[in-house]
């Protein structure tokens, strides 16, 4: 054993022994379920849940709501030129690298209350509960509320990589453009390569994050120990038939853009069902123009989603999708078009992270499973800059991005806790 | 022989001879085809063809060019309470009721230049040939130009049966009510029903139309002898699934509204081409809600027409489309709903007619043949007020409500020629 190893050995027994020191460190179960509580007023829709649009009123509001929240958790608040809100303490080591929270207060059109909601209070409710218990970790701690998680981790991404100028012009939900939301939050697009951070530059990034998948729920496990985040391809489909009279035009002359169309989407569905393995393939979006009851559709646009752990299977299952396409472009006398719109890439969860949540769980009396995120999380950006961990909890039926999304308050609270634990362990495990 | 009967047969010899004495009454062909050209000024797009939606201002020009043509044809020109042009000239007996022609100068957007505007203008040069030789006949002579019949057979339904609220109601092309269109184009809203004609009335109605299937251009016959108006229904459909997040939904646990409605499009058009017959179905309309990359639509709204000759036909194939349609359900674990939004019943044409035009077409040189009309024209409606009949010249390829319409200058000669001869021989036949 060399002296370096012999003194990490020396580290991890004073973390055990601080840890055994502290038996009850918990968060408040009950304020941080408060906080998303009251978090659910900015953007809540009359049937409810929330439509907290990256850039809109609703998510400026909210985003000074969480603004208070941190502040009050003894975070020094400032906002990146990204836009994305970073809180920071200051650790007792100065030589060392940042240990991350965070994750997203956005949401989709009509989304839930706790996707990207449930893993901001969580991670500012940890920080808090650290100041009100005078911990001071050895490591700086940050604290990030991202900006449009939900336009395609656009936040994330700006510190991870940077954006395009592709990026910056991108309306994800219609509305603004990416780079005049970042101005309207407070970024500076035009300044945001200085806000790029280095490969390396983090200690690790935790995330908490409700499961999607209902998994967990089914299985009435209490947490989920994230493998990897999956990767994520979309396309834009364009599909030329011939507009023509819907009365006048025998069946058999028809160049029908819809009949190819419903072609496609059953054979995207086929081709995900019959490939083994967990991936999911989906369109989204359908448009059939000129669109009239009695006019044959000649165009219709539409689009691709196909995710999977494995980079390779995802080419692979969008190449059986083309083998069917050429099919039906002769059968229906219609031309497809793909264009790429969005790539992301696969990413994996550090094996050291991995064991400190599941560690940390099962030290709380919680049951664990390991299981991939089929859903992109900023987690999978900030992988980039060093390693990561995601911790799940359960969703009731898996129902998300709907008003209808429901995690219960004790799996929020035990969460929450599994990410103070986490994080101290890390503090300690990463401290060499 | 009654002397009623020797006085018809009298009657018929000196048609006969009437029309023998004028072996080269002809429309002027340079002179129809130059208001055609003209008409296609009001409206024109860029890329060619009109957009002359009804009650539009493109609409309100062209009526008023048809207008001055209609004068200038020594028709006396009015427009009635539901705002259709009409142009009276009194016949020789005041005690029969009138031989109309008709059609409509409305197109859909992004339409062509024939559709409607070639038996508008044609109705017209019969009139003006008429006054040009100081023919008088023995009926009075409308020329009616309805007004739109895109927006289904508005004007002509006003005169058949009446309008209802609802149809007061509708915005066909998603700009102008029907109710404030009416008012726009000069009739009255609110006395509908003094415009209102009995079952009866007329003589005979006479359309002339392109032919919107390519069947007369592939089989290079000069004239289709119309044997009846299709029957057209249509609905609108609302596929309701549940909508989640397209990530984490495993591909088994999804309730994928816009899989259902592939699966629909196809049956729809499996029941239209596995039957034996004319019929035609068309799936014209689609979205799919909330419409994102990554979301599995919860939603799908889109439509459903059916058309034959046979309304009882029209029946047994909407109940196979919902056979079919109960399966769907039970293997995508989604709800379908079906609403009538329009129901346009079968109207055969008359016999006498019929014989009229091919007779006339044969006496003129040209090739005939018998057909359905697939699409619905204004001269369905007339059908309740007393015999139509309607002939039909090629469009190039059957391109219609397409700017790439195309009918042959001597293909619209041909027609108007064949509308005149018709005209006559009615104005004969039909004086007992």
């Amino acid at each position: 054993m060399t002296p370096r190893a012999a003194e990490a050995c020396a580290g991890i027994t004073l973390a055990v022994a601080a840890l055994a020191a502290q038996p009850e460190l918990r968060v408040d179960g009950t304020r941080v379920n408060a906080h998303l509580q009251a978090l659910s007023a900015f953007g809540r829709n009359p049937g409810g849940g929330v439509s907290r649009i990256a850039y809109s009123d609703a998510d400026l509001e909210g985003r000074s709501y969480a603004t208070g929240l941190m502040r009050a958790a003894g975070l020094e608040v400032s906002i990146d030129v990204a836009g994305n809100l970073v809180g920071r303490r200051t650790g007792r080591d100065p030589s060392l690298r940042p240990l991350v929270m965070g994750s997203h207060i956005d949401s989709v059109p009509q989304g839930g209350n706790y996707d990207g909601q449930v893993g901001s209070m969580a991670a500012i409710e940890v920080a808090q509960t650290l100041a009100a218990r005078g911990i001071t970790l050895r490591h700086p701690l940050e604290v990030i509320i991202f900006q449009n998680e939900e336009g395609g981790t656009i936040g994330s991404r700006a510190i991870a990589t940077g954006l395009s100028a592709e990026d910056l012009a991108l309306v994800p939900n219609g509305a603004t453009s990416v780079r005049d939301g970042i101005t309207r939050i407070g970024g500076d697009p035009d300044r945001l390569a200085a806000g790029v951070r280095k490969p390396g530059s983090i200690a690790a990034y935790l995330e908490l994050h409700i499961e999607q998948g209902g998994i967990l729920d089914a299985a009435g496990t209490n947490v989920g120990v994230v493998e990897g985040i999956v990767g994520i391809r979309w396309w834009d489909v364009t599909i030329e038939g011939f507009a023509n009279h819907a009365g006048t035009t025998p069946m058999g002359r028809r160049r029908d853009a819809l009949l190819a169309a419903a072609r496609y989407v059953e054979a995207v569905n086929r081709v995900a069902t019959s490939t083994p393995g967990n991936q999911v393939a989906t369109v989204g979006k359908i448009q059939a123009s000129p669109g009239a009851y009695n006019v044959i559709p000649g165009k219709v646009t539409t689009t691709l989603e196909i995710r999977d752990l494995d980079a390779a299977k995802v080419d692979r299952l969008f190449a059986l999708v083309q083998d069917e396409v050429r099919r039906i472009e002769q059968t229906t006398g219609t031309t497809f078009s793909f264009t790429p719109t969005s790539i992301s890439e696969p990413a994996p969860t550090d094996a050291r992270i991995r064991g400190a949540i599941d560690d940390s769980a099962k030290g709380l009396g919680l049951t664990t499973r390991s299981m991939p995120s089929g859903a992109g999380h900023d987690a999978q950006e900030m992988a980039l800059l060093g390693p990561v961990g995601m911790i799940f909890v359960p969703s009731v039926g898996g129902i998300s991005h709907s008003p209808r999304e429901l995690t219960h308050p004790h799996d929020i609270t035990n969460g929450t806790n599994v990410l103070l634990q986490t994080l101290v362990r890390l503090d300690e495990l990463l401290s060499r």
